[in-house]
């Protein structure tokens, strides 16, 4: 059985492209012409994968987009689309609990929803991330320095020891936790300079790279800096929203093509 | 309208009690006698709720447990009921993401299940957890200083200016980041000493202290650091498997009884 990083490195390679599509399908945003779909947000969802299986490395639903509406069964069917069509499923979700609790969490990623990694939070330690840890085969994303402007407040906070908390979490990432080989960090694509700080941590861990796109980050800059490892570089609502109309799947495989072009210049 | 503030307030106060029962049911330790319910997860919550609303100040479902096999509707059922006993709902489900997320995931709690509070992680910084907080009727618990052993890992890392991580956010909590005084705190019951700590920083702040019963909470030392303000006390497994047998509605009565009593001696 193949490990996440060998999947995502094998259609990484087949596409030509670190690109990741974020499903954050949101009912309100799906075009007028799948209204009356009997399962509007897959088929939302299989329409982008159709049109974009061939330019990506992975696809990463939003839990919380499908948890809010009950939408469990339309994840289960996208992602279970992707898989039929070759591309793994990173689940983004960002839980942590206590050992007992996170066992339940893994199982809901991993058993119900089938993904094929998944994004957890590391504030509550090393106890509270063992449970995904132990699904060696899966990819397990921890948040070190997210992409939105309040990740400055807990993550950049300077230590005694002269490290941030999230050097300090890179660090522990990818040395101490990663007895597994199964650890990749989620580093916003919107912060070059700590990308580069991060990327000198840790060596070639796989990054997670989100806020390209709507969240505006610098493809160059991200590109530059996070040089030296592995990079999944994510956009969600200015590939899967670029248009509102019928012809939303033809622009988002545009927007994709794009911006897989413009991460390549910069390889 | 009541805020959760209030509701809690006058259930604890109705029944002379601090206790909250964690809702944390798991298949696979339903007793055998409603093994073959149509809803053995509701069915189980259900007599454990008639067993104990009279002694409770509210109940904690861990979302966790229903999130791992698809029983969102035997959550959704059990909250319904706990509200039509008269018992406030306070949701564990540990979320935090960007801001757009954020709102999804605040609709999930409030909208979907009903929840009357919420717990939420703060590692990715206000603007992650606005969404909840723009919610002025509920109780939105923040993570502070969680109650299992690998909390230390990134909680009690000490920052330059000589304070803990838990404590800085302890202080942000109570001041700047509680703007419509909804804010309250999760405080592990297994910490006396940090209990303390974090009430001086807080004043009378709401906390939630998990981790009496199964996780091995002193009470004594636990009520005589959080006087001061708002208590919580939450025990889950202790309670809901006090007998895994036909009689666990009775059983968890007893234990609940004796835990309220024990908490009482110490007030």
């Amino acid at each position: 059985m193949s490990t996440f990083f060998e999947l995502v490195d094998s259609c990484s390679q087949k596409n030509n492209s670190l690109l990741c599509i974020g499903l954050d399908t949101d009912p309100d945003r799906i075009p007028q012409i799948l209204q009356n779909d009997p399962d509007p947000i897959f088929s939302f969802n299989r329409e982008i994968i159709d049109a974009t299986s061939d330019l990506v490395s992975c696809y990463k639903p939003q839990i919380a987009y499908y948890g809010a509406i009950g939408a469990e069964e339309s994840l289960q069917k996208s992602i279970e689309y992707a898989h039929k069509k070759g591309v793994p499923v990173l689940l983004d979700a960002k839980r942590g609990d206590i050992g007992s609790t996170a066992e339940k969490y893994a199982e809901e990623a991993f058993g119900r929803f089938s993904a094929d990694a998944v994004t957890i939070n590391p504030y509550m330690g090393l106890d509270s991330m063992q449970a995904f840890l132990d699904y060696t085969d899966k990819g397990i994303f921890i948040l070190c320095r997210t992409s939105n402007p309040g990740g400055t407040d807990i993550q950049n906070l300077v230590l005694e020891s002269g490290q941030k908390v999230y050097e300090h979490i890179a660090e522990l990432a990818s040395t101490k936790w990663n007895k597994n080989k199964n650890i990749a960090l989620v580093v916003g694509a919107t912060r070059p300079e700590e990308i580069a700080d991060i990327r000198d941590i840790t060596g070639n861990m796989m990054f997670l790279l989100p806020g390209v796109g709507a969240q505006g980050a610098d493809i160059g800059r991200m590109m530059e800096n996070g040089q030296g490892g592995g990079m999944i570089i994510s956009s969600s609502r200015a590939i899967i929203y670029a248009s509102s109309q019928s012809d939303f799947a033809e622009q988002a495989r545009n927007a994709a093509q794009q911006t897989r072009a413009e991460i390549n210049q910069n390889r």
